[in-house]
């Protein structure tokens, strides 16, 4: 099986970013199998990229390597790191891109990427991407250990994360995506209502309410729902969705990541 | 040689759609070469996958599996099905996005996808290109039989696609795509032209009525209209198309998917 | 090591331009490994092609077939060629797209190709990518000799490739490219300054001079520049860039692509 290294990253398609990377990675491993995540993620939005980051990665085989460059700091003092879970690694600036990561794996060991030995020759100030994390991502996958790569660090930045919390009736939230199609993702998940609720918390009389309009009830599918009118659902992550059949909640409801969204139970 | 799939979504590249049903193939399946044909089709937008997917899915060699997810239906009744004709595996919805490959395949095998070990562990209702798809396309291409997958059935979803019909002078046909460039591709191809109107039917003094507007004469090649005139041609997959040589013909003739074409020989 | 072809062309990812090509690629190589470079080049843009193209080509190993589609004249009498450097093979329309190639590369030669049984059957007017040059570049990586495909020729297309020049102080340049950020690139490069301006020139007091606006200084990274106000920089292709930390400089500063920039030493 060839080694594998995925990328994230806010490069676009109509420049040589993506591309540039692609060639390093493969000068250095021609067996390596790049596959790309994402790379049409908003400019400078780490946010973004960490939760499309989180969404994607577990879904790889073990062994994978993540390379994610969302990085406005490039040639900053921001510290280019290598993370290390008990499945996968993660290569990229040390900006909170992977915070989501940190929060869900359960062992982490952090490195400082420092052996410039394996960066490309006279690393540029604009483009970590090809110069550093795609070198080190080639030579991670060839087997080099990642501690040859830098020291062990443990002050790696953390963006804060707002958790839900419990409320009268039910848990207040946030929007923590939008995607394409304009659905609108929460961080109210399933196993959060069952965990601030109580396991046996019935879900079938309940009401979200999220810029000022509220939604009775949830669906069990989008199709279910009637046509212009949003709807809510627990959907395959788990999470609480807004959504609007066929259409684009996020334009339908002008709302925007971060915004508060209420669970209630009706019953 | 190893096995292809490809991937046709309106998943787009900002998200962790595709990304996870690539890690999902590669799990079950690290052989597999995964290939994007299109990923940003217009969300919703059925007729368009179609398109595109039959006009791409021949190129690929004998035994490829092609996966096509627009599925607006997802978590409802509509049903996953394999498609098998005589050189193709087709892996998506049954709602009709396989239209065109019913109508051109000689031989055609339709299984209801129900062998849910297959899936991926209790499936969502938002994302069956992940949990229902993805996965069954690695296993196929792993060498389980289609037939392991669920019952063929016969009433699979057929959209009603209009054939273009003679005319006075002529034939009478619909606008079936418009391209990146704003190419307006129609269902009149050379071939139906013909049949329709003879074997031996001149095409070199003929007439296309689009939108009120009539082209004279068919073009060989695109640089040969004059720049800010609507060109008419047949192009390389042998169907009508009315183009603007280096400008977007759709923009300026505000055509859509579904409008009338006609036409006709003016000798 | 599996023979490595790229991608950069304009067909971008909602239509079945580049998946028809991959398909016909896989058909006669099936060992072939396809790397997407850049598949969103404004349509018709050959000099955004080529800059793209010159951006990231040397970054992948010796012998990777670089096929490049960017062809507003497809199927009139513009040729289809190969061009042979040092170090890689490049595939595609003969309008310029390559100038900058010619530029860099020591050895030059380019083949006019001519020899139709590597084409698709019956080759279409309108669609190169496909039917002549993704089988050129199959049966490349397959071995067949660049000789086998046609003739050498000397006479094939060159664009106006304007060079910066000295002026009173400094250098008189032009916009080459804006990328997705917004940054604007440069044809002044550090090295070009060394030539024009003496080996140890100090860039530390220097001016940039653009739409009617000046920048003082150089920065060392993006986020050395105050927010909102536009700062300069060498970027990691050695080359002058104009950028606006976090934001969008095109869009501040209105420039389009060929527009002068003045660099001066203030010292």
């Amino acid at each position: 099986m060839p080694p594998l290294i995925t990328l994230t990253t806010d490069f676009g398609a109509r420049d040589a970013f993506t591309g540039s990377m692609k060639g390093v990675i493969l000068k250095i491993n021609p067996q390596a199998q790049i596959i790309d995540i994402a790379n049409e993620i908003t400019p400078q939005d780490i946010w973004e990229a960490g939760y499309v980051l989180k969404s994607a990665y577990s879904h790889f085989p073990k062994g994978t390597i993540h390379v994610a460059v969302v990085d406005p700091g490039v040639g900053s003092g921001r510290r280019p790191i290598i993370v290390v879970t008990e499945g996968y690694f993660f290569v990229g600036p040390d900006n909170g891109l992977f915070s989501l990561i940190y929060q869900e794996a359960e062992r982490i060991r952090v490195h400082h990427i420092t052996a410039s030995h394996y960066f490309l020759p006279n690393p540029g100030p604009t483009f970590h991407g090809r110069d550093v994390f795609a070198p080190v991502a080639g030579w991670l996958a060839k087997g080099i250990a990642s501690g040859n790569f830098g020291d062990e660090i443990t002050d790696y930045v953390k963006l804060n994360v707002p958790a839900p919390k419990i409320v009268e009736n039910g848990i207040e939230g946030h929007v923590v995506h939008v995607d394409r199609f304009g659905n609108i993702i929460t961080d109210i998940t399933f196993k959060g209502i069952q965990q601030l609720l109580g396991e046996g918390t019935n879900l079938d009389e309940s009401s979200v309410i999220i810029a000022g309009k509220e939604i009775k009830g949830l669906k069990k599918y989008y199709a279910e729902s009637t046509l212009g009118t949003p709807g809510a659902i627990i959907n395959s992550s788990g999470a609480l969705e807004i959504f609007l059949y066929k259409q684009n909640a996020r334009m339908n409801l002008s709302i925007k990541r971060g915004e508060a969204v209420r669970f209630t139970i009706t019953r």
